[in-house]
């Protein structure tokens, strides 16, 4: 268990990109339509994890990647100034490839959380793969650490966390507010 | 228990027409009403199973039975390609019925899920009955699997998945995102 | 136990007034404000319920009574065929013994069910007193049940099939369905 | 634990000033926009004892203290007649010691309930702190009491109920309701 944890660790210290995907990650999975738009519930411990994570590691990409497409995807994306939102997305590998290359990054250097089948092609090549407690059962099998959470219940900030400390950052996030 | 799990994949091999109760089955059970219109909260994960029930078995009939009538479940449907959509059903039987014969099928061709007593008619007379781990308790004694998910938490999947490996598409799923 | 559950259901025989608190008994206690207008999220068990209690015993009268106000509320009484819907309630033991009054009817012939300290003077007084897993501490330690669902998951409809129950009816609601 | 109780209520028994964070607090943290404004469930419970703290406890001044802001927040501040809400605070300690400072007040007399990083300079010096079971482990770590609920399910409830406890006024509240 603790060969598995320190394992995660080092994988942890090398990522340079950090990718999300959105629906059943970052929200709980629920499809809402409200007067012709797509309503996302998004978790305010994942937004003070973004916004921590662009502070203390501001070097550190973010991407988050749907094959869905809403307004308020990109609204929130904006707020949480993530580098790079793809939505409507049908081949995600490709899209992450592009990004990997656009900032000559390894593979090894990004970390990928995703919950569903279509995320398994990403999952494979990240260096650090993640997914939320409910995800999908082919996903949980091939990532490297499942999360006692479930999607939308603070998923994302979870493995903010985890690179901040494998990066030694933690003492500067809690500096702030002692 | 093996022997049970090895009936219900034998049942599954005879699918042709998936039916599917709505309000607590593909949702929560949750009523909303929101500026006059019913809202719905569907699971992104049965909408990626419907894609894929599409993908590798296209012959697979869809069908959608309620006793409630909204907007939003019309245009969920038609975006998940579903074949029947009945809305305002008096006698889920008689409507049930009527797609077998239009399609020639027998009712053991046919899997209905559903979760209260409006169901049972259907879920008595199909090859493969099912229904999430909230439904009522007169369903739960009468169906083939209880599902270990409560209604919306993506038992439509759950059903999805059973088939298509009973039916040996898994690996083409599986193919897809290799 | 079986000694409680049989007085349980003694008491039950002879409900004629069905008495109910709105906000964390029929919804899971979500105050939620939408353009002006307060929202309630319904549960489509309890519908059921309230339908099918209407069918088999329709003498028993039924009420739902709240401290708040809402056009909600209003609509989806008149759905459910409500006979009693009395908002902005400021003293439910007055209004519920109202109801009372003009039916002719003795408190032990009626049920309630409620969740907070406003609910208490009537729970004390009825024939048989009921709420849910997540009422207050105050209010289990003085009801005669304890439903093990929580206000919004079916509260409603566990309690009218209690009532048809005892009432013998039960074979009546099951034989609609066979 | 005993002893561990009683320091609790001794600690509660000086309390002049309740304070609350609002996301993860008063609501389960979701985060959720709808035609351009935030939408916020609040839980009725809380709502219930907020106003019975002002009934029975009126001196004790009480303060909601949020980074974020909405017009939603507001309006049910002023419901629950909250004497202080700071939105868009950057500083929580700064706006908690302004509070303290115009009611001449000391830390010690003092309680606050929040969830997150931002809250922990808030949590450290206040006589009583308290945060909900789903709050950030930092948190966790630094709170006199991690409530049993999670946010939204009634924690603002139960810290008014043990404040009320322990100034002796729980007999004032039980005769209302007998």
């Amino acid at each position: 268990m603790r060969a598995k944890k320190n394992i995660i660790i080092e994988k942890a210290k090398n990522i340079k990109l950090l990718a999300f995907d959105v629906d059943g990650v970052l929200t709980r999975g629920e499809i809402i339509f409200n007067n012709g738009e797509e309503m996302k519930i998004w978790n305010v411990k994942d937004g003070v994890g973004f916004v921590e994570l662009l502070r203390v590691l501001p070097k550190i990409k973010t991407a988050w990647i749907t094959g869905r497409k809403s307004v308020q995807i990109e609204k929130r994306a904006i707020e949480m100034n993530i580098n790079y939102v793809i939505q409507n997305c049908m081949n995600k590998k490709v899209a992450f490839e592009k990004i990997l290359k656009k900032n000559r990054f390894e593979a090894f250097e990004a970390a990928y959380i995703g919950d569903d089948m279509v995320d398994i092609p990403v999952l494979k090549i990240v260096g650090l793969s993640l997914c939320p407690v409910d995800a999908c059962n082919e996903v949980k099998k091939r990532v490297d650490l499942v999360s006692i959470l479930k999607g939308g219940e603070g998923v994302a900030r979870e493995v903010i966390e985890l690179i901040i400390k494998a990066k030694g950052k933690w003492k500067k996030i809690l500096g702030k507010y002692k």
